[in-house]
């Protein structure tokens, strides 16, 4: 099974499917069809096959994928079926949130450690995470072997972390502060940018409004 | 110009512009190339004539786009040239460190009003806004002309939520529970999945780990 080069649209929707099989073991649920699949994701079912051929275990003509299984292989695909540990960088009023945020364990992530520059939050816990001075990151992710980091510093101050980061081991970095970060090529990053999509939301509202 | 079908990743495309063009005007600068924005979106300069080809007031071959005009069509476009008011729903870790974000004010955005069922938050303000018992939403949803809300509740009420939210008005959800949720047609909805972003991330730092 190669799985190191899938797409990066491909991953994503290897990711929703996997959330739909998570959400169908919890309800008992044994099998699901590319049809029901593709419903979810409003594609067709051709590509949720397409999509799936890189499971070495395949779905079967009329019956179905195992979920079972198939949650089993997702998880090996995306590299959480073992608990990956994360750390969060700023501990502001976001970061503070993410590290009492009850939805990453059961998607196979431990938040293992955050880092401020503010003399009044470090030795203290949020969520049961220690927050300790930047300045003892390097140590704190060769030690746990963390590859994922939280960026939730100030904008101003994101860009300035990013060599720490990549230098002490991080490969992939989700980037809440409003600022496009320039990254080396051995680290990947994700953006999340809540005024931008509030500001493609309102395109689309005030599209409807008008129309 | 007619703005009110612009396709999903144009719309994206065009938020991004109006990001690239801001900071520009933030340090001083008058013109921007197609190629430089293309540059900054890794696309072709072919691309971005093509998207910014909405805008009455074109660039000019060899100057650019003037930084200035550009940012007040590119808000007229997406809906933000107006103060948009926001209301957040469900005011947990994540829903009140929203309300301390500031990144929404210079994004033409003010947060009106948040809502919550505890009766211990009611009353209450969080960054200068005011915390409402549910039951208000739609007074002040109508009385504030809102169409936006950010939904910061908890995965099994979020989809309850949602009636109240499009009969109030809102014509426009991000939403911030780790639930897929069904929405009416007349309401456009933004998922913000942020574990869902940490595992592709993961697929993406295995894969250059092993690489």
């Amino acid at each position: 099974m190669n799985d190191k080069h899938i797409p990066r649209p491909v991953v994503k929707r290897l990711s929703v499917y996997l959330r739909r099989f998570q959400r169908e073991a919890g309800r008992g649920g044994k099998t699901l069809t590319s049809k029901e699949l593709a419903e979810t994701l409003d594609i067709t079912s051709a590509l949720v096959r397409r999509d799936l051929a890189r499971l070495s275990r395949m779905g079967r003509p009329g019956v179905g994928y195992d979920v079972a299984a198939t949650i089993e292989q997702l998880r090996h695909i995306l590299g959480t079926d073992e608990v990956r540990g994360v750390i969060v960088v700023g501990v502001g009023g976001l970061g503070g949130a993410l590290l009492s945020y009850e939805g990453f364990t059961r998607r196979g992530f431990e938040l293992v450690a955050a880092f401020d520059v503010d003399k009044r939050k470090i030795g203290r816990k949020i969520g049961g995470v220690l927050i300790h001075e930047l300045s003892a990151l390097p140590t704190v992710v060769r030690k746990h072997r963390v590859k994922l980091a939280i960026l939730t510093a100030p904008a101003d101050a994101a860009q300035d972390i990013m060599p720490l980061l990549k230098d002490s081991g991080i490969t992939g970095v989700l980037n809440f502060a409003p600022v496009t970060l320039v990254v080396p090529p051995e680290v990947s990053i994700a953006q999340v940018d809540i005024a931008a999509r509030l500001e493609r939301l309102s395109y689309f509202t005030r599209a409807a409004h008008e129309a």
